[in-house]
């Protein structure tokens, strides 16, 4: 059937885009032909598999040779089909899962930020009051309560010095005109004037690499501008661990990385702020979210113990913290307010990325934030179980031969043809490859196993295309080769680490899935954040197994979702308490102690 | 009657002190031989008066002529006679005003620290924790939370990271063993191992010229030790007026006067802490009081409208502050409690006072501090008004042409022999004389006008012994003269000074009593504290009229009053409780627009 006009019309979902065609054409050129984003890496051979769809109606060419053999039956009797050997005659309604678009409409879908009832737990008040004469010389802070009992029926808590100090100065400019920042019965702020309509908070995802900061309106609910900056304490030590030793070496070592985290924060503030017309005294309260370890070093807390088995935290409890006493420039009474954490390696960061991905009445859902650690939790039947694994930096583009990060050069997608073990290699801005990011390295693995070129234990098989004796002597897989640029190549302890890494990750899921006696099947959404699980191919992620296999619809990435959780708990007193009820709610198991669970990773670190 | 070996039995009261002589002889006499103090500054000539005592029982000497002249009626049949002249032939008992008695014996006697029901605010608590193992890898702060909970039956409120920072390390190094210092639902400070037998707190009173520190035991209640330091404020401004103004003219200068002030104290504290062979760590509370500029310098509070009319603070309501807030050394999460004020100029000192000086059901107490800016309540039938007057610094010694501190070779008493005007100097530590101190030249004054030397206007009268005219054209008296000192002079100028003070004290305590429709005569005592109010001598006091005539045993000097009223409120959450609540019924009286304010002052300039 065709539409009205005689022409086919295609609706693409979720997106829910419309557009007609004259004449019969592949899904893919029909997404391109619509500028919808569908992945395709081998440019239409149908040897990729990334451009799978599921056709929700319609009455489509029938299955080609081609995907009845890169398509599993299960996806078959789900109606997958390849968009490049698709061909629609009719009227369709094509469904493109998240796995099958390209990064920026992935996380513009997947982000979902759900609308939120705004109650932030500062607000602004205005108040008048009379005049001080010396026929009533009641004190500054008696006045203003008496006005604020009379006129709005609160009473406020025994007053902070450092706000005090602004109400004298704010009643003469204002003439006894001032705006209360109230936070419950606290006073945080005062400034002479109605000020009211200007309310400001900011929320930080602080990572051990990278400082997300959102400043954010809280009587919109708006971010103002997001803006990332390095975590200078990597100057410390690139990892954890090695930040931890030197807190342990130094005397003033936590001193210092709380101090040089605090100022990059500022510095970022002072940033946002001047470009958006406000100062940084007008930010009310904040929340930040993190690791268990950036979370103590953030408070100057000691971090020893987090380096040492049990792995134990000083707190995980929620934290209300004036921003003054941590070094951060805000209001001078304004809260950081910290969301608990579950254990050592389960952090706020997680606790908030399962906020900002919660659905109540959800059903079995992992949720996977892949690091140097990697914590997973799955939420099933009202229970929510947690591990962390020690996944190793190999995804970061560390302890890897041509490893780099993700900055222009980085090769961030490989694909290898499974028919000819032909490479082809995507970098980021297109510039000439100079090494290889992690999600390069594992599309990269993922590809050689695909094409045969490695084996079940991950052996680089001798005379695959490009396959040489490095000089290690072992064997090395060379993605590209001298001129202008470097030689690339991907080694056989590459290899490895990666097969570590990804056996950490799957035997961690393993054992969330025998504590809970559930199956894999049974899950019903996988959801994969932080930097990392963003930019991974998820097909490559299921190809080395890092995952039991899955439909790729059930994946979900949703970029910074700590982030975002962060945003929520800021803007809302009652996602605060959501948060910390999911916290609570969060049984953290130690992997060393589970039982078996050096079988479980033995299994997995098979591809 | 004699006693039983045929001697005279003298009981000297209120010390309580026996004494045996077989001949019969003056009470002077026998105060002397019995080691019991007694003032006499003419030397038993019977014209200073000092020597006044009563006679509770016994059956003394006639009346001299020269009693009949100098004591009042009233005091004759109260009692009263000039121990000089009053001789004793049988057993007696000799009440001593404390008018009478030598400053240190006034004051002990006077001290009168009551009995105390300790309870502290802060208190240690004994934990042990079951260690953290790979099965039980919870953070320290629920761990302690559990062993609280199970031990105690307590829970704490969320951490001050400070104070969270000690734990971790305290575990360690105490075995799972630590002491906790509560505050409420606060922990405020950790150590390793058990430290119960350890409880220290310091009380301040933060005088404009001088502070006070004491050292205070929890647990006994006893102070430990005592010290002064001067108030280093003095190098920005003599007088709180010049300090004030100071703060108005430097950007930074409320900041440099608090630094400073908390860096004297943080001083004394660690050579106290260090004689004592303790930490300035283990100090777990803190108290201080002050004038209410003293008290917003000390918090760094604007103190620009204390010095404006209507004289308004920014707070007169309690405060607990951290210590680290206002740079004080002290446990991590220990507080400052800064006990509420009344208004601009009746400060947490006088709160502090009244409470020390406090007895339930009292009569009419008068409450007076003097100093530059005199502070005085009287409290009547449940009902307590204070006022506040301008007494200028002519009483420390300022403003007056040979003024001093009270330092070595300061005149601290003048007595001027009614008859002959023959002057009598008395100099601290006895050295040579330098200047006045503020009860020399009160003692001076009130002795010009005891020898007719002065009229009832304050005018210096020509022809006196040691008047001359001045360089100024105005008469002088001069004290002492060249040799191998410096000349003294009391000028014209000097007079009108102390009888501005004077007057100013006067009419405040005319409009107290007004207000209250209370007349002198039903003032059952007058309380002077402070330190001025310590070392004058009273009876000058009542010469010059400062306050109208009283009987001296109804006057009490009862030395730093509002630093034993701080060391109860350090001691005692009901002594806090109650210094609330005195404060609260306190109702200040603005003088300058009280109904005839100005006749009174007139009035009570005249001696």
């Amino acid at each position: 059937m065709r539409d009205a006009r005689g022409s086919i019309a295609v609706r693409f979902e979720p997106i829910g885009r419309h557009a007609h065609f004259s004449q019969p054409l592949t899904v893919l050129d029909a997404a391109r032909e619509a500028g919808v984003g569908l992945l395709s890496l081998c440019g239409g051979l149908g040897s990729c598999g990334r451009c799978r769809v599921r056709l929700q109606s319609g009455d489509p060419s029938a299955l080609s040779e081609t995907e009845a053999k890169v398509l599993s039956a299960h996806e078959i009797a789900a109606g997958y089909r390849l968009a490049c050997r698709c061909v629609l005659h009719s009227n369709a309604t094509v469904y493109i899962p998240s796995t099958s678009r390209p990064q920026e409409q992935r996380l513009q879908l997947a982000g979902e930020e759900q609308p939120l009832a705004l109650a932030p737990p500062v607000v602004k008040l205005y108040l008048e009051l009379p005049p001080a004469t010396l026929q009533d010389t009641r004190s500054n802070w008696t006045r203003l309560q008496d006005a604020l009992g009379a006129q709005h029926g609160r009473r406020l808590d025994s007053p902070d010095p450092a706000v005090l100090r602004e109400l004298g100065p704010a009643l003469v400019s204002g003439r006894w005109r001032i705006t209360l920042a109230l936070r419950g019965a606290e006073l945080v702020h005062v400034e002479p004037g109605d000020t009211t309509a200007r309310q400001f908070g900011l929320a930080v995802d602080l990572g051990s690499t990278k400082i997300a900061v959102y400043l954010v309106d809280l009587l919109t609910g708006q971010t103002v501008e997001a803006r990332g900056a390095p975590n200078p304490q990597v100057a410390y030590g690139e990892d954890i661990i090695s930040r931890i030793n030197y807190t342990t070496l130094q005397t003033d070592g936590t001193q210092v990385l709380q101090t040089c985290v605090a100022q990059a924060i500022n510095e970022t503030v002072a940033a946002l702020c001047s470009a958006h017309g406000l100062q940084p005294i007008e930010l009310l309260e904040l929340t930040l979210v993190g690791n268990t370890a950036m979370h103590h070093l953030f408070l100057g807390l000691p971090t020893k113990q987090l380096a040492l088995a049990p792995y134990v935290a000083n707190v995980v409890e929620p934290m209300h913290v004036k921003a003054r006493q941590v070094g951060l420039t805000a209001a001078p009474g304004a809260y950081v307010y910290l969301p608990p954490a579950v254990a050592g390696f389960v952090g706020s960061d997680h606790v908030s990325m399962l906020l900002a991905s919660w659905i109540e009445q959800e059903g079995t859902y992992l949720r996977v934030d892949i690091g140097t650690n990697t914590e997973m939790s799955l939420s099933s039947a009202g229970k929510i179980s947690a591990v962390s694994c020690a996944s190793g930096p190999a995804f970061e583009g560390a302890a890897i031969e041509c490893g780099m990060k993700a900055a222009p050069g980085a090769v961030e997608r490989v694909w290898i043809d499974p028919a000819t073990q032909q490479v082809r290699l995507i970098t980021i801005d297109d510039a000439p490859p100079v090494g290889l990011c992690g999600s390069g390295i594992l599309d990269c693995v993922a590809g050689m196993y695909g094409a045969g070129m490695l084996n079940q234990r991950g052996a680089i098989q001798a005379g695959s295309k490009g396959v040489r004796v490095g000089q290690s002597g072992l064997q090395e897989l060379v993605l590209a080769r001298g001129g202008n640029c470097r030689e690339l190549t991907v080694t056989q302890r590459d290899v490895e680490r990666i097969q570590l890494a990804k056996g950490a990750i799957r035997s961690g899921i393993e054992v969330l899935l025998d504590a809970s006696h559930i199956t894999f099947d049974q899950v019903d959404r996988v959801i994969l954040a932080g930097a990392f699980g963003t930019y991974i191919d998820p097909l490559s992620a299921l190809q080395i197994g890092m995952f039991p296999h899955i439909m790729p619809d059930r994946i979900v990435q949703v970029g910074n979702a700590a982030g975002v959780g962060a945003k929520q708990m800021l803007l809302s007193i009652a996602q605060r308490e959501a948060g910390e009820r999911l916290a609570r709610r969060m049984e953290y198991i130690e992997l060393t102690v589970y039982p078996h669970y050096p079988r479980f990773f033995a299994h997995a670190l098979r591809f």
